[in-house]
């Protein structure tokens, strides 16, 4: 492998030069090494950040990232592989009723996660509610779950695209987290690492998602697809609302048994509708035949879960958990709810509990709020909107004020503008 | 003070705002007592780089850096207080005459100076050149021999602009010294810090400048002006041609044989006529009406140069440094030297050892380049155009190399433009 100066790549992206395939490859590897300062990198982030890389970089970039570790080998899985990601929102957990879906559709997914930080919740941390469940598998005990049941929720291991780790860390406090090219090429160095054959993203948009524009997102979902493309992952991405919370409910426990209604055929129809349009993609992708929709139907998804949650030492008929206080938020006037803001009923859960704010810190796994108004329902005076989940009742008051304004009832016969969930469907070439 | 979080500040410089006061006095203050992360500052001085500063924030980022130290008080000094900064020149030994010819006509210039870094020599280095010279002065002694003599050459302290001399090795790393706001605000912080009531800018433009382009040194000298002047200093620039060395010295002995040449009235004609323009200007903006001319012709320059030396330990008689090992380039052709490029010639000095490649190195007093034919001149066929000096003399071949082409000859009679050697005068308002 060459060498560089790291100032010279730095100067290079400065002035707005395209990085060459062995510049990025040699930063990558050399400030996993600690070759490269944390100093240096975070300038030549910022000099990313302010002007951009091309197809060519990214692709580098990535590459770079998933070379820093060790990359998945699913071939001896006798189905076709295919994941999901959801770029975060609130009341996101969609892949829990989705995973056991798709697999019982008759594909494998890997689905690799991460746990919760800020006001959007990890999977790993709503499935750790449920009684006995472990996140770890070893890399052989995963292989043999994916053939066996053909599905798999758990955590990445540490050698799974290490300089992303790193990487994150650094530019979550030097102000250089929002960059497109970044982003794409975190999301995209995990999931190709992960050895996944194909893969559907979930890129969220609206005032809950990370993406509150939709240009922004378009832009990310298009960056990811042709990276993924690039690599030789069948990429496609949704384009989906996040302005307001997926389902009723916004926390771990609670999620868990969301998900579980909609397994058994019911839940709220956002949940079900964004599920089953993910779900037709991936087999789509996988080159399957089925509708997932009658697969739900059917119940082999609920079986494929029970199992899936019984071979990593869950309970499925173990109680979840419940909050040992509890607070409601009623309607002080009558009307249609016009609108529910996905941020700071996100912001009210982190903070009743349910999310964290520190990587190390834990979280309560009955903690949440659930919004008990959607969009578009009539509420009466008195007719509770919102309840609130903590063990910690001194968050009570934080999580009320987050959630003042977070509702808007209009009168009574106003129409109600809903945008489409599922708002744009971004496919290869 | 107020407390912001670093993350915050970047992100806002990152998106094109404008700091406020508060927050660029703290985040220099925290970066100082190591509260704010070195990767933190360095995404922060990238955003800065990219994105600019504004008057104000130039203005805040040069007071917050003098307040990191100790601001010197030069008013017990019964003189007029003024000084000179040069940007850096390829034999640029300008100071060595100019600081005692200012203070014989009347005024005491307090010259703290640095050590040479890179291909442009450093004023201490020179001066210590000199038997017994030393660099470094208590403010007392500084204070006492600025009041007797008015002729200070030495090395700044510790608590000048600390915040400066930390961020300057950051930028150092991580590409980020090009920004001509912070280049700006570096310089003025230390020379306002010092203490003088005036000041002289030598902003120097061309291949052996730091400022290449002409443009870029009339705005580097436009943003220090305001930025003295809006601090209480009287300054003006003036914008200097360094796309050819300055005189026939290039090196610390010979640098300082050459001033001593011009202090007995002789020596070359571009370094007398520098000295005479900088001297003129300090003279006008200390509010005395001598003429810098009359002096140097007088003596009395050369008296208050012996006087300063042997005030800091010199024998201003002792015979200087000479090389163990010279090696003499010859013209191959004859007619007329059309150009003779700066920055080769400061590359070759460096490299025989008349600089350092860091901080810690020594450099070599008797080491350097005399540039014996210069632009204009006739040369005829094996006549000398370059002595090379060293006392390492496996350096001569990369020497040599950088001197290859340094050089242009033209056919005899061909008409040389030279560029002026003061093309502009920048004043305050």
């Amino acid at each position: 492998m060459s060498t560089f100066a790291a100032v010279d790549i730095i100067r290079a992206k400065r002035d707005g030069q395209e990085l060459r395939t062995e510049q990025i490859q040699w930063v990558i590897d050399a400030y996993t090494r600690h070759e490269v300062a944390e100093e240096q990198m975070s300038a030549l982030l910022m000099a990313i950040l302010l002007n951009g890389m091309s197809g060519a970089e990214i692709a580098a970039w990535t590459t770079a990232m998933i070379e820093s570790g060790r990359r998945m080998d699913l071939s001896a899985v006798p189905r076709p592989t295919v994941d999901k990601h959801s770029t975060g929102g609130v009341g996101d957990k969609i892949s829990l009723p989705l995973v056991p879906l798709v697999a019982a559709c008759g594909a494998a997914v890997p689905q690799l996660s991460g746990r919760g930080l800020g006001h959007t919740g990890g999977t790993l941390d709503k499935m750790e509610s449920i009684a006995g469940w472990r996140a770890t598998l070893s890399p052989q005990e995963m292989t043999d779950q994916l053939s066996t049941l053909g599905a798999v929720i758990c955590a990445a291991s540490e050698d799974l695209a290490p300089a992303d780790r790193k990487l994150y860390a650094l530019r979550d406090v030097t102000g250089t987290v929002e960059s497109i090219p970044m982003i794409a090429a975190s999301i995209m160095s995990k999931k190709i690492a992960e050895g996944t054959s194909a893969l559907v993203l979930d890129v969220k948009v609206g005032t809950g998602a990370f993406m509150k524009r939709a240009d922004h997102a378009a832009e990310l979902a298009r960056t990811m697809v042709e990276l993924g493309t690039r690599e030789g992952v069948r990429t496609s991405a949704l384009l989906t609302d996040m302005s307001t919370p997926l389902g009723v409910a916004v926390g771990n426990a609670i999620e868990v048994a969301e998900s579980v209604e909609v397994l058994a055929g019911g839940g709220p129809a956002d949940v079900v509708e964004l599920t089953v349009a993910l779900a037709r993609q991936m087999v789509e992708l996988a080159g399957l035949s089925v509708d997932p929709a009658d697969v739900l139907a059917s119940g082999q998804a609920m079986d494929c879960w029970r199992a899936m949650v019984s071979a990593q030492g869950g309970d499925p008929d173990a109680p979840l958990p419940t909050p040992r206080f509890r607070e409601v938020v009623v309607a002080d006037e009558a009307g249609v709810v016009a609108e529910l803001d996905a941020l700071p009923v996100g912001l009210a859960a982190w903070r009743l509990g349910a999310g964290r704010a520190r990587k190390e810190h834990a979280v309560q796994a009955a903690a949440g709020v659930l919004c008990l108004a959607k969009p578009g329902q009539t509420v009466r005076i008195g007719q509770p909107l919102f309840e609130l989940h903590t063990n910690t009742p001194d968050k009570f008051p934080a999580a009320l004020a987050d959630l003042d304004g977070a509702i808007r009832i209009a009168p009574a016969g106003t129409t109600v503008h809903r945008p489409a969930l599922v708002q744009d469907v971004i496919t290869a070439g």
